[in-house]
């Protein structure tokens, strides 16, 4: 393979967070060429969709709020004591087009974005739009990897499960399904975390057990405590498959912290558990993709959701960082 | 025809604007045997639907804000000098069912409800939802009125003349160009007001002439002044047909007074002009239906948008008391 | 007795939610008779007065808030496993009228709405408004269930036990006085959690302490986690009395969590402890009665606070719907 | 007389704007001594009442909002060419006492605190507060003045000359009956600007007819421009009496100018026609008090409603100031 | 002169407006060689620079905002009839840089980067910050015209002729004076339009006079209309030097269409008006350069103001693209 | 000494709150007279300075939200039984001068009014403003009290030990680091707690460690909890020293409780230990100094972050009241 080339534009490096607004003031990167030119390890989508919420809209103003609103804080992690960026090269790499009205045509782009990183060996880091986007993320990380041979760990207020919501099979409720459905990922390589609240019903967790799904509700972690959950959960996410895909809906948080969101429900993580439980997943397990979906900026406050996404996504980083730096 | 029969539920009226929140704290009715029962001569239908909005979601909440979030000011018309809801029966209708992430099945069940009403001879006050909603409500005015026979005025920062917008056909910017193809109304029946800013491009403008279709600029609004541009609006919509229908794109004010809209234009019309244009189309003219749309609540402030969306069906419906009122 | 009849009109149902804006979609009644007829196991009752708040009002919009602006999410309890309203009859009996500037008039029609509930053996949800509607609601449960017979918890920041404040008696600092003044509840069966910040003042205290009154501050939670406490909580509200009252300010939840609320103070309790308290409550207590005040929707934001105040009252449901299910 | 005694405590002066929050940054005395010794001529007054709002509340936060969030523009009149405070002696004269829940009580102490100012021959200029505030406000500058020997400019979208509203004799819709009953001010001598929407009813306004009120609707500002409306009030109020109270609700302007109100109503007046109508009126009559009300912060957005209101009451103090000035 | 190189790389113009966010999603070039191979007619320049602000800060964001959160409509001007882009080449040139806390090194910075612009014969456009980089800015454009022999126009609330304001001589209230000092614009060249208020005082109104500065303030405006006011603008601007700077403080407009600024003045233009007024001076007027400042983002509401300063902008351009246009 | 004259004008005591809006409605007090007049224990000192914060500014409205905008509680601690302002004498001695955009003369003038109240023996509290005001905060207290013989505690998100930020080093980045070159404070007396993020990088760290400083990163209170880690804290804090100075950037919670600062911070701690962790230093340690720093009211929402700031200096009170009472 050729030396990667990463020269940019004369100017462009300083006017990275001015000028050039990108996700962590990464350079964009808008074309394939570019990803085999630039050889990163890590590229950033956008999948600004979000026609298939049921309640509250607003997420596709994710990747734009991602990009330009959240509050940067450097990148030496100061638990991990590292220099994420000196040791793992992550481009932004746009957005994948999603037309107004149209689930279909931003569904299969979004799988083709997405398909277009993850088949270089570069990880896809995904910034949603409301949770239907990982219907076709998961897709095309498993067919880079290796249909059925992917793990998820889906940390969510809700199991999205669903078989169909008032006829929509797309829905933001029924992603995880379409992929057990598909065999893009097994059920028993599936482990939820945080679910609470009132919904899916009754028969919709029958349907998961029936598939070997596993899953914590928020209850465990109240009484467990995040860190006695999370190990559960990293043990068994790795059962049976060697790599993991990481989908992270931010309702997991409470809406205390995190009240840019669709489906908003009291009771959630906190986020120095959740930062944490992601700083474990990068560390210990082998992660080739992740989303971040459901911020829907028009519902935050002062970026209080937004950055929270953001921190996410640097835990993600921070930890293949390490991993590529102790190899 | 028997007599109308409006006895409420013990206790029921007492509710209104407290327990019952419903459009201008009028009844709500849900069947069409309560329709024929009530014999309203007007009936508000709520069509959440915001789908096809291009830009700023929200309008989805445009029926339940206008149903909750209004602050209500009375019924005595001021300037007209009429208790409206004593001269004209009203009555809340409920929403047609707008399930999500699905154009087409929201774009019929509209159409539908909206025929319910106007087959009765009731006259329609449809809440949206975004501009797309235009398309059947006005489709199902006409099918009871006479397809082709109805004209249409339309008060917009947009024209939403285009084809199709990223491929959408359907889109809040396209509704008039299907009214038009259908034949539902015919160009020279479609009058429009407030038009500005950017969009849409000249060849747009180009059908619209072929089409025979009329417009008033905000530029001459701004030149000539609101009134005499409605006096030539109104004989305008007048000529060639006996009937008509409002459509009212919010964003046809200017966004310091109504923030709370998907695709806001700056240099809009101002309240106190709107207001007494659609009372001098519904005292002069014979209006058997209208909407008002793209109140998006997630970006109104203290009801600035809301009160003003609710203002103008107040108008619409003291000018059509006085009619009812004088013969 | 009569079999119950809850036939609802043509339509109706298909409109709760959409053109009926209820408590949690529950059907709205609206007289004695209808509540004799439907025969529900429990009844929300509004209770819009905010006048006799200390800081910032805003309370008379709760029940509007909870009803129209919540955020929906099913009504399948994840932990419990129970589908809520499969198990309870729940409907919403709308409004006691509170007009304007007149404490004793919404108090005593508050009174009497909730009396109306009670007194039929339906459990009255009361949701305020500020805190002084717990004097009239509570007098009302007790006399349905015998002056002097049932116990109160209260979850608060503070303790509400005041003499006067500013010389008003029915002010939001002293309805928990007024209850054990007259007797309606006595003091022993009085027992408060989460008590924090600088009011009252000592000699409040003194006088509670005289009453025999039991409380739980925010610094005990805070030492031995609310699960400790709560089973004391639990333990002491069931020595001597056979049913409880639960009143549930929702500012004894940390403002990091429930901003719109008057009065708010630093330092609170968590959701996710503040559900699992009510849970327990209504799984193991006989609870007779409950209201939830001091939500302030102009100082909410994205329904922070009305949601949390939305799911204190599924708590209490979920819990009656077990126990009734399980007999 | 004496000689005005207006020594400040040492660095007071360089405190005002900062530790010390007053209005326009003007001294604060507490005292009627006070008062005797400095001698101004305008005395602010703050009237923290707001329970007989009917709608939406938070006028008790009034007077803190415009002495501490009102946006300071200094004190050269520009179309005056005055510096205000060089021809004016104003001093903030503190908050009259509103105890919670207890409208009378509040009432009579900002009857007691203006009469305080009122009585020197100084000229009170009272904040609000809702406008029930009007009614002990314009009492006590016609005791001090004459009963019946005032006259009051009135602007407002509403005519607050019900009788009762809810059966509340003091709200903040019946003050101005309440002057005209007490006698406090002839009905002939009463002049209001600014009327719109749909209250009061037909009969509210047969009764101002009959008490010989003089109104002029938006409608004709709408037709006519404020300009030649003004001129016909200004006449008409100096007709019959030689000194003038001037209230002010913000609720006159458009609530996309002012919507930190309670009961907006769209379709009022621009900010740059009202400020000139007061100026007017400062300038060509006698005033002898003013108040501003129904400023409501929690409703307010980036201190648009307090600035019309500071700047209301800065065109007022300019008139004077130009009055005093040129003798 | 060689030939425009106006290529970009693969992917890139399906990202403006997605993961390229740039003014209007025009290019971003970030070095001189970048001006010199793509020859664009005019160039966006960012000045986020707020440390000179009196009040309300926040404008730093100004330029973030313009590029990522204006709503973007298109590009056809429908009032000229023009396609705005595709006659005249803009550019986004990103930002100037501006170290926090330190006020002559940002406003070094911004004269150079303009400088880059203007000295090439691009014509610049420069978006605040506050006020003071105008100070640099016009300089800038004044180095690359001729010292001494451009006009400015500028709209404001505030003369900014200050000397200094708390010993600051960049202050925002101070540019206009150092601009005349320095000799890079005459007095007599200087317009300006919309001053209102209570600011600057007489001795600085003396000073303006003495150097033969012009003035209108909105007074006038109010008088006599903006347009007959921007005849006498336009003419009085053009006497004397034939290239011209447009400088427009947001704050020229009434807070209740932009509050998103850091020293609102009540009182101010319409929107339609402005557009216009600057819409004509692009037309009329040889401008060659221009700056919108004092847009606060953390201020604005639903981008309310962030919108008004991007079709001021646009007003600009598309003025400029007739000009070309038509030689 | 004399005894303390603590007299108040007329009426004042009255106005607390009211029209005199000062910390926790303490006395105004302006001069130096006062001060030695009054004796008071402790003094409020105002610290309006934000140009050096590196993100969102508006931390110059720190001081006057604190004094008009926190909800007040009362002054009973509840958890510490103590009424403060019994045992305890707090005045508010306005506010240091911080002329716009000079960050230099803003900063002597805090060192300077520090320097007056602690020179006298008096505690201040200074409320900030950003945190580059401990700088010449702590040095006045150093000076009165001993060069390098107090101790600092430091609660924050941020080390703020840079050397210089941008060229800036008067950074709110770099104070701590200001102090310790000076000698003011030794690097071992400085103890910080919270650290968290991303910032600041590897060799800054590295400094700190050869400087004997000590600091507990957020990671370790999420470990061992608050209680365990401020037991360390407070041992090593009293170390070699007698006297301690508190420093607390409120982004040492979590942005879920206190949006309104400048550089958020996901992950941080909760109110409910920070302000036991405060209370605990103020019982155990001799305080004789502390500053609140880095409140932006801009960010916040219905005072969350306000009424953070306000209970932490409220816990510092009642710590030294309950050490003055036992003595
Ligand atoms: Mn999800
Ligand atoms: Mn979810
Ligand atoms: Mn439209
Ligand atoms: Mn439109
Ligand atoms: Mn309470
Ligand atoms: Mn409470
Ligand atoms: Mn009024
Ligand atoms: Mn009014
Ligand atoms: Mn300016
Ligand atoms: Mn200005
Ligand atoms: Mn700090
Ligand atoms: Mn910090």
């Amino acid at each position: 393979m050729d030396e990667p080339d990463r020269t940019l534009p004369d100017g462009y490096e300083d006017q990275l967070g001015h000028g050039a607004l990108t996700f962590a003031d990464r350079p964009l990167l808008t074309g394939t060429a570019d990803l085999d030119r630039w050889q990163p390890d890590v590229a950033i989508v956008g999948a600004p969709l979000d026609i298939n919420t049921t309640n509250k809209p607003g997420a596709r103003f994710g990747p734009r709020a991602l990009r330009a609103e959240a509050d940067h804080p450097g990148a030496y992690h100061l638990d991990l004591r590292i220099e994420v960026f000196d040791h793992l090269e992550v481009v932004d790499y746009g957005d994948a087009m999603c037309p107004h009205g149209q689930s279909e045509v931003g569904l299969a782009n979004i799988r083709q974005r997405v398909l277009e990183v993850a088949s270089r060996g570069i990880v896809p880091v995904v910034i949603g739009g409301d949770h239907s986007i990982t219907w076709p993320s998961v897709e095309a990380v498993a067919e880079a990897h290796g249909w059925g041979s992917i793990g998820v760990v889906h940390f969510d207020a809700h199991a999205d499960t669903a078989d169909r919501i008032d006829g929509n099979a797309a829905s933001h409720g029924t992603p995880m399904r379409r992929l057990i459905e598909s065999g893009a990922v097994l059920g028993r390589n599936f482990v939820q975390v945080g679910l609470r609240g009132y919904w899916p019903p009754a028969h919709v967790f029958d349907w998961m057990q029936e598939q070997g799904m596993r899953w914590h509700l928020m209850q465990e972690v109240w009484e467990r405590g995040a860190p006695a959950v999370m190990a559960d959960a990293v043990a068994e996410a790795m059962e049976g498959c060697d790599a993991l895909y990481l989908s992270v809906d931010i309702d997991v948080l409470d809406p205390g912290f995190a009240p840019g969101t669709g489906t908003p429900e009291p009771g959630g993580m906190a986020p120095a558990d959740l930062l944490r439980a992601v700083r474990k997943l990068a560390l210990e397990t082998n992660l080739v993709g992740m989303d971040i979906v459901e911020v829907s900026p028009p519902y935050d406050h002062a970026q209080q959701t937004v950055n929270n996404a953001h921190r996410v996504v640097m835990e993600f980083l921070a930890g293949l960082a390490v991993r590529r730096r102790d190899g």
